[in-house]
């Protein structure tokens, strides 16, 4: 029997629609799944990609049907039971296997298993994979991490599976270590961030315009022919549109606003303040689905405040300004956090290459990556907004974010994001800031000096027995 | 020799001025520090209170000065050194002494710790202590966690200490483990956050109402007089009606604006994102410090973006009630964190005496904390935004807060901390939010599900081929 190319564990939705990507693109791949039902139901449902699956059901019959040197895909659920399959394949595997996670770990996981992978001596590879089961079974964006030499082993089986921009394979090497998963993570922190903002924009024309659900879709659509084009606009249209079968209703306005979160946001913002690099936006956005939750808390905050929001003057072009300056707002953020990771934890992430990879396959693909890829490419040490072509962007649409949050703020409309960002933006532009007042605060309640602005070398105030 | 009532090791400026501050309220004390020669100048420099310490030179000495069942103070810097002394001490000490933490340890360690001890047959308290090193010496706020029998022992000898505010002593048993260091985490949290909610409003005096520092200072002398009545708006005062010596010019004039911090902001934002309970006034004010460092790019922002804050059209009586309104909404989210993680951690934390223990000090004493403390008796479980006393304060003010953020969003003024609290409370109180948007795209691109309106058992939209 000819040997597979490849190896995959855990034949759920995301394995599955992974397993026949790989088939399709003319490798022959062995997979196995801890039921094994579900491996004979894979193969049953594969059609005539069925020709290059090789069901197992045992990991020997596995490891045995996969050409050595193996590399074997995991796509289980992240946690423990990674560390489970990881524990009971490497007794099977020899020193030129390989072990590539493709599930959603936390980075600090994907290191600890690359230093113990290292070892024992298997190769370990941490890879996020974007743009669900969709992505997964006809092209993903793909952020590998771990040793070079092993990428570049399995590097023609993903860029053959990855998604394409124009000809370019959304599959890359991040850096060593946890570095593909981190940058997933950021992505996913990014992707809370847009999907809020874009929310946001939407509870104005809702609440603040009193546009019903299509004409809403009908913006989201036009929008999406412009600069603002991307996935999240566009389905944003597609779920303002669609209409409830159950009633008639549009869907929208049958959905329970309490949202739901798999904790990758939460993730991004832990990491940000451990690296302090601010990402206010995409804090904001983590907070918002966390609020949301709280209906019960919400209800008696209306009881007692009385009516919410109000309508506003605004323009839909002021919506679009608004969400033209926050999503790069918030991508500057997001970009900032990659480099202080990449340079706090040595990986020498190459952050064009971050911008590349998410132009498509993945949740936040959009038009602005490319111009994004082009300005970092021109020079990855740069704050984003500092790039003439995204500086240009917000000299022109600064002023309607902040028309759109001054008129939420009047009006009762909660823009954690927008204004978050706006905010950020305004102490980015602020060369004389008041953190001098903190500093003063600070050495008069704790000592704790301060630098002076002449760099005269006296650190502390004259604050009589206090400090 | 007459055996020492309790001993302490780390005879820096916080450990020197609890010492001295044990040894004036009448109890005899034993101190130890890993330089002999400090010890020596300490005892030196005790004046009268010299009798009631007893110098010693080594560990051993240390605890034979004490008598058992003995209690030692650590107050050493957070982190490696207080395992190091901890594993130093442990091997002198007997199953019914205690060990007492008084640093600013990570609640984590504290945990950790306190599992270690208890293997090991040593009871362990973590306490935190706040106000300083004036707070140390002549009345500090302390929050302890740990045996609720070790902390039963000792509490004589530290509500002695403690700061008064009337007769109640500021000394209080949190709960188990690293629930004292916890408290005082988020208690650092609030001071950042306060911190930061008076710089915001001391730049609009500054850069948006052309105020010079005399007339900032009494504007918050004024506050210090009504219902702002705080330890940070006095010292705010104090620090804007400082002149330098050097220069002449207003003290505030000459600090540069880059705020240092030590970490225990940042670590209460990580808490919150664990807990999921949304602190978004302290996480913008963490933000706020770590872009005031990023000088460099500051600059070049406001050359790439042009002229910095402009003028606005606001009151003094404006900045008073969005600063009031801002407080509040930033105190009701470090008590709903504190009590998320009382019922994560199974501490039983009681927030009312976590408003009472902070009403005198410790930085953040306020007058409003004394009402906190009461609306929180009458309602531990209640959102503090809904106790009648704050549900009214906050109809009073949030006209204000509007106004501000609105006139700072249009004049380039960076409100990150009064802008998150205002966006958090709008979402607070809006029945119907926009988190239906949120779910109709997560179900669209990734299956996930909703839940609806109608409790119709339908959780997907009718999104084609794509759910």
């Amino acid at each position: 029997m000819e040997l597979a190319e490849i190896g995959l564990v855990g034949l759920g939705t995301m394995g599955a629609a992974l397993a026949l990507n790989i088939a399709e693109k003319g490798h022959r791949i062995a997979v196995w799944n801890r039921t094994g039902t579900v491996t004979d139901a894979f193969v049953a449902e594969a059609g005539e990609l069925a020709a290059r699956v090789v069901p197992t059901h045992s990991l020997q019959a596995l490891v045995d049907a996969i050409a050595p040197p193996r590399a074997i895909i995991l796509m289980v659920p992240a946690g423990d039971a990674v560390d489970q399959q990881i524990a009971a394949l490497r007794p099977l595997l020899g020193k030129d296997d390989l072990i590539i996670d493709a599930g959603n770990a936390n980075f600090h996981d994907t290191e600890r298993r690359s230093a113990e992978a290292e070892v024992q001596g298997v190769s370990f590879i941490g890879m996020g994979v974007s743009g669900g089961e969709e992505g997964a079974r006809h092209g993903p964006s793909i952020m590998g991490g771990g040793p070079r030499a092993a990428w570049d082993r399995v590097a023609p089986i993903l860029t053959s599976i990855a998604a394409r921009h124009g000809e370019v394979p959304c599959a890359t090497w991040m850096g060593p270590g946890g570095a593909g998963h981190f940058v997933k993570t950021v992505h996913n922190g990014i992707e809370y961030a847009d999907m809020q903002m874009i929310t946001e924009v939407y509870g104005l024309m809702r609440d603040g315009l009193g546009m019903a659900a299509p004409a809403i879709a009908d913006v989201f659509d036009g929008w999406n022919a412009g600069a603002l084009r991307s996935y999240l606009v566009e389905i944003s249209g597609a779920v303002a549109r669609a209409v409830d079968p159950e009633t008639g209703a549009a869907m929208l306005d049958v959905i329970l606003d309490a949202a739901g979160q798999k904790g990758t946001g939460r993730w991004t913002a832990i990491e940000a303040q451990h690296l302090a690099a601010p990402v206010p936006v995409i804090e904001a956005a983590v907070m918002a689905r966390n609020v949301s939750s709280r209906l019960a808390e919400r209800q008696a905050g209306q009881a007692a405040f009385g009516a919410g929001p109000q309508p506003v003057s605004l323009t839909v072009e002021d919506l679009e300004g608004a969400l033209m300056a926050g999503k790069i707002l918030c991508y500057a953020q997001g970009f900032t956090m990659l480099d202080a990771a990449s340079k706090t934890f040595g990986w020498g992430v190459p952050l064009p290459e971050c911008a590349k990879v998410w132009r498509a396959g993945c949740i936040i693909r959009s038009d602005m990556l490319d111009h994004m890829a082009q300005a970092l490419t021109e020079d990855p040490g740069r704050n984003l907004i500092l790039a003439p072509t995204f500086a240009a962007l917000l000299k022109q649409h600064h002023g309607a974010l902040r028309k759109v949050v001054a008129a939420a703020a009047l009006n009762g409309h909660g823009l954690p994001a927008l204004s978050a960002g706006l905010a950020w933006f305004d102490l980015m532009r602020t060369a004389r800031g008041t953190a001098n007042m903190i500093q003063g605060q600070r050495d008069f309640f704790g000592a704790h000096g301060f630098d002076r602005l002449d760099g005269k070398p006296v650190h502390h105030g004259p604050w009589g027995g206090h400090a």
